[in-house]
């Protein structure tokens, strides 16, 4: 089974532009888990750049919205007890995003984003999320994510 | 004089993916006032879904923090009883944004986002802002700028 939590998004809803693998002009982000922590990898393409040398805060705000939302899907299934390969699936949108730009992210270098659960209650999950370049943290986020409807998960 | 916001950012810092006039792959917002609010329209392409019929979030979220910036830029000329395109050049930078999604945003409709300035201290703006689907808020959210240290506008 793969560990990557987008490769199980059902098919329905995997044409997301920040997270989707069937969305060929997306960003396509693979979030794994790494321990108690999240962990998304991303190279920014030449032209998500904020000003030249440096990273397009958008871009920062997408990674980690569909950080948080991989995160919140994941951590359902753990809290379960399930494998990401078992129904029904789990899948999380945004609610509230809030993001603090810290420093600026130099392009040209892979960033990492590391994530926690800060709380799940019923449907909603709360992901505290770090972007590092080189090792330096230039961004913080918080992704408030909610469980979409059965409705939009049915094939 | 262009009335659009960015079209006076200095050549070196109108790279921006999200509103720089010189990105050819970037969103390339245009920004205006419209009395006391500032107004950005834009139709989200094929490829920015969240799931079909819908609009991805981080998009959202990216239009909000450009549409932010350039607003602070705009306010500052205003307040200085400039026009935008004397010297010296206005440029923010986004410190934190605060994006609330109220409502899923439809595809295939020239959104709307109107802005408006909260605060003005020192080097720092902040701009409240609303995003419109077919009349219907769907978005609401908070950009806190900064304006960019002058050694990245010198030519």
């Amino acid at each position: 089974m793969s560990q990557v939590f987008q490769d199980h998004y059902p098919e329905n809803v995997a044409h997301c532009y920040g997270c989707g693998r069937l969305n060929e002009l997306g960003l396509q982000i693979r979030t794994v888990w790494e321990g108690d922590e999240s962990v998304t990898r991303f190279l920014p393409r030449p032209e998500h750049l904020a000003m030249p040398g440096y990273v397009y805060g958008g871009l920062l705000a997408s990674l980690l919205d569909c950080h948080g939302t991989g995160t919140a899907a994941a951590a359902m299934y753990r809290q379960e007890g399930r494998a990401m390969d078992t129904e029904p699936a789990f899948r999380f949108v945004t609610a509230s995003l809030r993001v603090d730009y810290l420093a600026p992210t130099p392009m040209g270098v892979e960033l990492e984003i590391r994530g926690r659960v800060k709380l799940i209650k019923g449907r909603r999950v709360v992901v505290e999320a770090t972007l590092h370049a080189q090792g330096k943290a230039t961004v913080r986020g918080e992704v408030v994510a909610v469980q979409m409807p059965e409705s939009f998960l049915s094939p």
